[in-house]
């Protein structure tokens, strides 16, 4: 790799434990030693779309105050445990930022991918669980499809049980 | 990266300037510096199901054997574009290997994948042709469903006209 090549990996994270096999695969394999990248985390909160109960009565302020902050402290969580791999699998110490929006993910992933001129997105294949994936599609599939970026999609092997991307 | 990783990146190529490209992208930003790396190329012959002719008549041999001429006349030079692009275009000198097979691409290249335990597969998004393509499927989107490995999926810059893969 050309030295002191600037590049920005953008991850996709979420609540599974394959897109931190991803991040940790791209930690090993990607980030350069001779390349000044930044990994840059995204994660797509789920959208706040019903503030109103199933039989048409709105929940109360309190309710909804402590729904946004279990999807805070979940996404914090998250964004924790992906600096944490950072800052201990990479073989150099790298950059690392956060982008947190909410969102339908695949909308989240690909417009950020755009805005922010990815040089590459890494993702899981699997991400956002077996039941929201049959709803919305596969998310990899989808910023595969469209992104301008080159996508590295990681499935993580069934014999690993840790986000660990080594081999 | 670990130094002196041995890495097996297989890398799908065939008649259109995306894969070529995917190739470029990948001796600028996955092969390292500090990796021993080989570079495993793949080429999927389409298979030879028609020995006769649409009105029921067998194609003589002569017909047939220059048939199969153009076809592995063509596996040579997209092969030998390929292995030209690695010799020119690596920042380090990279092993190259080729693999050559007859078949439905989205079966030669998965089955290679595992296969030969790659440790990662490179492929354009829109390779084998747009009619092709409208007939099989993404052979970019099959494989990166099925195959093990991580897939790294690379698109060409609608601004680029060249297979350089640099930025």
């Amino acid at each position: 790799m050309a030295d002191a090549k600037e590049r920005k990996i953008l991850v996709a994270v979420d609540d599974g434990l394959e897109s931190l096999y991803a991040l940790s695969w791209s930690l090993h394999n990607l980030v350069s030693q001779t390349s000044n990248d930044t990994i840059i985390l995204i994660y797509a909160k789920p959208p706040r779309t019903v503030n109103t109960s199933p039989d048409g009565y709105l929940f109360s302020p309190d309710m909804m105050a402590s729904v946004d902050k279990c999807r805070n402290d979940l996404a914090s969580s998250i964004i924790e445990k992906a600096k944490k791999i950072c800052r201990e699998q990479g073989d150099k110490e790298v950059k690392v930022e956060v982008i947190i929006e909410s969102g339908d993910p695949r909308d989240v992933i690909c417009q950020a991918a755009d805005k922010i001129h990815a040089d590459v997105l890494v993702m899981g294949s699997h991400g956002y669980g077996l039941i929201k994936r049959a709803f919305l599609g596969s998310v990899s599939n989808h910023c595969a499809q469209n992104v301008k970026c080159p996508v590295l999609i990681v499935k993580k092997p069934k014999s690993s049980s840790s986000a660990t991307g080594t081999k």
